[in-house]
């Protein structure tokens, strides 16, 4: 009998994933710029958890069980949060030990609209060997969704899906033409990762506020070894 | 003054044209295959007009006023139709002075899905430079709508649009990082258009149908040099 080989997909914003069966399917979500890569900076950094949630509003109710607030508005960060959106804060000392909840545009937005899922993970350009290691070791059929813009697609995270899958193809097959338009991507890109994410759009929105080291950060590759997992409300490292 | 450019933006599926702003814009819908392939195939080989249509049932009905039945599910012709989705068929010399009422499962959605335009055009390989002349002539800005597979992102129709940007990006600048994907795609495209777009999964769906040479002709360049626009319900060439 011949083993039938995983399916692996990409799901190019969080506005097709109602075209993705989830169920009993490992989830990457993944916002390059830079929901996730925060996320992974600052968990392989000492924060403890990291819970993802819609509103300012419920962002700062979690103020009261001690956490931090952090996140951002159309790349901003909110005035009566305690940080923003940069990898650099979630990696200062003061976040050590420390809970926080975040709220940003796509990046929670991908992760919310994922829970029919088996199993989600977090993934970035900074830990994109442990994932990949991860989804290899998983007996799951795997979709990345990636967070895009607005519901629109984005370069940066279909780029990272590219990486991804480029990592595991000997044991996954393609489900549909977006792992292939991703692999492509990848194949464009990865002699200069970070040359090539600067000419997306978002990169482009972001530089007008000056953090473009933010940018440099998260188009590196493996800084971490660490499989960010969203267990009920939080996202922990095991 | 500094004349500001034009935007040409593109749409991967009829999922997300919601996010789009059709109003006032040049809209390009292409389903290469192959519903707008067969479209601008038959207009250019005499066909006197093409209606798009939604339902097998609505299609039917047109037959009572003497057009020709045309269309597919799943890739399939539609047993009470007269002729099924291949632009050999369009191309008939018993189509010529024809009107044709035609469903297909992904490309009449897209033109059903663009109303909001200010004009929508038909676009394939098989009319690029006619397409790319007639958009350099527009003072609109453009989406070039992708038919898309069920709602999904495809690699012909988005290759198409990189070959169309590739024509006329001079004049106009990107909306979003969809633009520029698919002109990255058919940068890795163009040396081998068939080739490349043989590894998509609808041109392996369509394989097992026998039909390798629609899928041939539906990637060949400039075979004819029309522009088919929807007036009203019906699809002609002015």
């Amino acid at each position: 009998m011949i083993a039938m080989r995983k399916e692996i997909d990409v799901c190019l914003t969080p506005e097709l994933v109602h075209l993705s069966d989830l169920k009993d399917k490992l989830v990457v979500v993944v916002d390059i710029f830079r929901a996730t890569s925060c996320m992974v900076s600052g968990l392989a950094s000492g924060v403890e958890s990291i819970t993802p949630v819609a509103t300012v509003e419920e962002c700062l109710s979690y103020r009261e069980q001690g956490h931090i607030c952090a996140g951002e508005r159309g790349g901003k960060k909110i005035p009566e949060f305690d940080i923003g959106n940069s990898p650099f804060e979630y990696m200062d000392d003061q976040m050590r030990g420390r809970n926080i909840a975040v709220s940003t545009t796509n990046g929670t937005l991908a992760i919310k609209k994922s829970t029919d899922a088996a199993q989600i993970i977090i993934g970035s350009f900074l830990n994109l060997s442990a994932i990949a290691d991860y989804v290899l070791s998983s007996e799951m059929d795997v979709v990345i969704h990636c967070a895009g813009w607005k519901g629109t697609f984005n370069l940066e995270d279909t780029t990272f899906a590219g990486a991804l899958i480029d990592r595991v193809s000997d044991k996954y097959q393609f489900k549909t033409d977006a792992s292939l338009m991703a692999l492509s991507l990848w194949q464009l890109a990865n002699s200069d990762l970070y040359q090539f994410l600067l000419k997306s759009a978002h990169a482009e929105r972001l530089k007008k506020f000056g953090i473009e080291e933010d940018l440099k950060f998260c188009s590196e590759l493996d800084h971490f070894n660490i499989v960010p997992i969203l267990n009920g409300k939080k996202i922990t490292v095991s």
